[in-house]
């Protein structure tokens, strides 16, 4: 029996103007595209060009920081898929969506829905959504704790898996000659009472093309590598070695397994900002030139919220304080607060120095060079056990994505690692997942739990 | 000075195969309609092409009865309505969304959200949304008390207001000069701190293009009215009699007026179900059709359950019983029951007469004739103070939409009472309602308390 090849897989993960937190201020940007809805079914359609398996949003329901410092304000994720589903054909959706601050019932039928209008291309980015800011927004004077978050959301995976399972595939007759719409013993309450949820169900949709959509996750601390190997379908993560990268890799995959999944049911996806040129010199350059448009004054603010020290502990051009807190004391977004502090500790960067690095891929490796380096560290990364495909995270936006559809993605055509065109219609196909069976008909709720 | 000619307003209230609830079985419905994109597409785009205002979904987050009787099921409201904003141009897309089941932020940013990505289109029918079925999909047992739903309802629309109004409309500078995206003078937090709700805020999207969304009401209880008066710009409702359409329309533009609002601020539209062919006689004869294929033991057990009485109380070829539950003991929804009971005790309708009355408009007036005889009952209710518009439910779907657009239409039009093509692109536009001025600029936080 021959194993099928083993195919890249790539997201574009998107944001405005893009990731350099600079870029809309370069002349080629439109600095209002952040509610410019075809600004992003444009971004859908190179990406879908590209035969790229999704495009990505991240999101918070509350603003970070100074919008005078870079595009703030964003559409809601299923609505602004939702649009990008009308002008695309093929091409996965992913939108983020926090389970600290929704219901499971109205958060499961919006994705639901998605899936429906999309004909099976939905997925959620799983985040449990850190910092005080955003729970003041929803009455809480401080977010809870890291441990309650994550439980919470797990729980909130289970209550949203057993109501897109509430209706069975065959539930609906539409018999319209005995006048039976649908078989009510195939649409059943859930009847679930948890710690965190009690939700009565069934849910108000039918069971969706995909069955639900692909679940994505992105924490890499303990508790999100450990959600993350039960629920996760795929994960996007920050590494900024081939070493890290398989190290995390074989982590998260190893967890899995023992929990009784297959390695092949979670797929891993870093995340790389690729500058591309015809030089490397000249690809460097393109980064610099990026660089210098950055204010600091407006980051360093946040980096110290970041750090839980005061800004003026954070001279500029002197590297960080010898003294931080503990990631254990950390109740946010721990594995981003040890990335930054590990990445500066190594390299020994200055504060202004961190803030350029931070500046172009929020911690994310940023890889400049010509479209075949670029090829090369993606297929490096691949055939080594550090990634099944990668998130990219273009610097400027559309010029970034464009350009690697163009230059970088023929090349990993010619290399036999990435799809000519699309072999199928739904997330679940782009990415080689299997359409998860109704737990109520024939197997356990998650996979993991079937072994 | 003359005044501007007042015109008719037609919102199309849109139901999978139509309001009928048999008319699914009919051979020319698609059973599936009610997940099927396209299908609803195709029907805002029938709207359009009559220069309706606006269409309208109702919802519920939860399936009422048996899924036997009727498509059930329902695409979530903000997301069918983004898909269709991206296959129509002009017309107005309502929502309907429950401020018991939602959090002030999230809906208010989606609302936001689909009013950008519409370019200005949106609207939202607010609902306190009945009952103890849906209350157990959200962690309670029973629906809160009827007036504590409505409570929560005015601080929702406060909140949403403020959060609207949280970015000022010129706040985005988009400066890439001197590298300031936006003026955070002109984004502030809210500090909502109320009896239901502690929002900090700002909103994290700009001040959309409508302002803020249309607000849509169509309760008729007291506590309906009262809400209405005071926050809705077009409402819905339900009336059978002329008589009894002008004093509703009376009382709840005097009760705007008495705060402080202008009669024309506030649209009343009633919903009627028309049935047209080319004679009398033959739109009857289909009206009758469409009753036959109803299953009466599915609607006599929902009939029961809105009555609070026992199924078997409900003899299908005798009236309703003498006794039945007054309206201030009901909690659920209130101005439904009394219809109902005051439609049934009128005419003196058997249960299995009263169904199918309640199976074709659920209770809207049902108006079957010629296209002549349609128009001529519109322009009776437009010109004698009943009704600034209609909210036209077509019993069949697509079909029942594309007759009253060819036909009906056409002699509305003739008479000069209703647009002949588009004159703006908004939903406030059509509806001839002010873009709000922004509260922490020059006004109240609602019109009514400028005055």
């Amino acid at each position: 029996m021959s194993t099928p090849q083993r195919t890249l897989h790539l997201n574009a993960f998107l944001m405005s103007t893009g990731h350099h937190e600079a870029s809309w201020r370069l002349p080629e940007s439109n600095p209002r595209a952040s509610t410019d809805i075809t600004h992003y079914q444009n971004l859908a359609r190179i990406a879908e060009r590209g035969t790229f398996d999704s495009i990505f949003f991240a999101d918070s329901p509350v603003i970070f920081g100074d919008v005078g410092r870079r595009p703030a304000g964003k559409l809601e994720p299923t609505v602004l898929l939702t649009a990008i589903a009308a002008a695309t054909e093929k091409i996965g959706l992913i939108a983020t969506a926090s389970t600290t601050y929704n219901d499971p019932f109205n958060l499961a039928r919006r994705f639901a829905s998605v899936d429906w209008v999309s004909g099976g291309r939905a997925g959620w980015n799983v985040v449990t959504t850190a910092g005080p800011e955003a729970a003041q927004n929803f009455g809480i004077d401080d977010q809870p704790a890291h441990a309650t978050r994550y439980e919470r959301a797990a729980e909130f995976l289970d209550v949203a898996a057993k109501l897109w399972d509430s209706w069975q595939d065959d539930a609906v007759l539409a018999d319209k000659e005995a006048g039976i719409w649908a078989d009510s013993a195939k649409v059943r309450p859930i009847d679930h009472d948890g710690k965190h949820f009690r939700v009565r169900g069934p849910l108000n949709v039918p069971r969706s093309p995909q069955g639900r959509p692909v679940i994505v996750q992105a924490g890499s601390s303990e508790n999100g590598k450990g959600l993350a190997a039960k629920y996760a379908e795929a994960v996007f993560t920050a590494q900024q070695t081939l070493e890290g990268a398989q190290s995390f890799y074989a982590d998260v995959k190893s967890r899995a397994v023992a929990l009784g999944r297959r390695a092949e049911s979670i797929k891993i996806l870093p995340g790389i900002v690729p500058v591309i040129a015809s030089t490397e010199a000249e690809a460097l350059r393109l980064e610099r030139e990026l660089d210098q448009l950055i204010r600091p004054e407006y980051a360093r603010v946040e980096l110290a919220k970041t750090l839980r020290v005061a800004p003026e502990d954070l001279p500029l051009d002197r590297q960080l304080p010898a003294e931080l807190p503990d990631e254990d004391s950390i109740e946010g977004a721990k594995s981003r607060y040890t990335l930054i502090v590990e990445l500066a500790r190594c390299e020994k960067l200055t504060v202004r120095q961190l803030i350029g690095r931070l500046g172009g891929g929020r911690g994310h490796l940023t890889f400049a060079g010509t479209p075949d380096q670029v090829a090369d560290a993606i297929q490096l990364w691949f055939e080594n056990g550090a990634a099944d495909g990668f998130n990219i995270m273009p610097a400027v936006l559309p010029s970034g994505l464009e350009t690697f559809v163009d230059s970088v993605v023929p090349v990993l055509r010619r290399r036999g690692l990435f799809r000519s065109e699309y072999s199928g219609n739904t997330l679940r196909d782009h990415y080689g997942l299997e359409r998860p069976a109704n737990h109520r008909v024939e197997a356990a709720l998650f996979d993991s739990a079937a072994s």
